[in-house]
């Protein structure tokens, strides 16, 4: 690999920073909201939109013949290098004042995910990996994420955005059995439960129907930081799917084992 | 009344500084975690008592004849005036790194709360009415709290903390009804998604079994900004039960309908 990852460290920071400007000014404001299906909701904001659009163009800048895929504006160009961006993933959390949703970009080589940025700005908090190295930081501060060494079912706190994703009766036993095999869960944290899990404060996260650009930049965070991260046949998750996330290996082998026994 | 509303200002907000010095250092940290209940799980932490411990301290130094209850070391005192104290509002959340607790210091006189607190030190926000204000506060700046002042329930955006809490098919044919009457619900939320009622961004909260000190502080919150709350009989929540906030009265009287009629 070739890539000048100091570059592309610098290029998701700035850009963050420039999503920042898009989505923090529309946080907790009255918001136009459009109905991106007509069955369901899905509320897809100006922040999205305006976010999106200027974290391309600081791509497109750094790295003019990468490959770029968004949430909002779809896919650009043809390479071995892609990034891959939710604006604002948790758009519920964000239309309801909960500062849990992230902007997330992925960077991923030849189809997996190796470097990654999962921003906060409210709070104030980045999460990032590039090859070798995952760190959170906060108000001029970097400190490296270790996830929390947890091997076993029994202990783990584990989150899940809403046991509702869980659509079908078989999808939900195994929500239930990962539920009854665990000592807490919690809902409502889209992409901030697996940055937690990257920092170690929470085990285990398992969602389905993840599309590319929920995961991607997460993977690395995850990974860099002791984690392992999964589809539920075992496959690469950088391109989305049933994904569960574990802080370690060996805790991974075995809910994917209660998973698929479910 | 003869209370002196500027000293319960002061010492609401003496009491939240004093009560992070004691929370903050020991969020997203490893934590000694005992049951409280042998049946269940209900973290109590170091952060709970030490927090509690100074809040007390804070109020019987301004108002040595007033009542207090907290959570962690029960009740004190006898007075028309009663201080009700949660240190972590949330602890689930705490342990799991989630910034959504808040220290909760409510105020009642004769039974009914008429100014209260809650601070989220980590975020940095302060939310804390006092009769006739209800105010957000962060980084040093102050906002007056305005309910979004929705009166239907189709647009609402509804949060409770676990549909889990709803424990009977009784209680959860009821969140069920709310659930398919709104448009948008949110889980993993404990105090804050009552202060974000009271900021305008969520529209309705919903939650059983509450205790006075989960409820308590927040009540004069919504109430000063034009919200409404009671519990399912329409009496004052300030004693805790099961409780609906809403952004208007008009909403909270469509809320309680459904919810006794399902």
């Amino acid at each position: 690999m070739t890539i000048d990852l100091a570059k592309v460290e610098a290029t998701l920071l700035a850009a963050a920073e420039a999503a920042a400007a898009h989505t923090l000014p529309l946080f907790r404001t009255t918001l136009a909201v459009d109905n991106k299906y007509t069955l369901g909701f899905d509320p897809v904001t100006e922040a999205d939109r305006g976010a999106e659009t200027v974290i391309r163009a600081v791509i497109a800048e750094a790295f003019p013949d990468h490959a770029i895929i968004g949430e909002e504006w779809g896919n650009s160009g043809d390479s071995d290098y892609t990034w891959i961006i939710d604006p604002v993933d948790g758009t519920r959390a964000f239309i309801s004042g909960a500062p849990v949703w992230g902007t997330l970009i992925g960077f991923a080589h030849s189809g997996v995910a190796i470097a990654g940025l999962m921003s906060q700005p409210f709070i104030g908090e980045t999460f990032l990996a590039v090859p070798g190295r995952s760190t959170y930081r906060r108000g001029g501060l970097t400190t490296p994420n270790r996830t929390s060494g947890q091997t076993e079912l029994a202990p783990c706190r584990v989150f899940t955005t809403t046991p509702s994703l869980f659509r079908t009766p078989e999808m939900m036993s195994k929500w239930t059995a990962i539920e009854s095999a665990t000592r807490l869960q919690r809902f409502g944290m889209d992409c901030y439960g697996y940055a937690l899990l990257a920092a170690g404060h929470a085990d285990l996260v398992i969602e389905p129907f993840l599309n590319t650009y929920d995961i991607a930049a997460l993977v690395p965070i995850i990974r860099e930081a002791g984690g392992a991260i999964a589809c539920w046949d075992g496959s690469d998750p950088t391109i989305g799917g049933n994904v569960v996330a574990a802080a370690t290996p060996e805790l991974l082998e075995k809910a994917l084992e209660l998973v698929n026994a479910s």
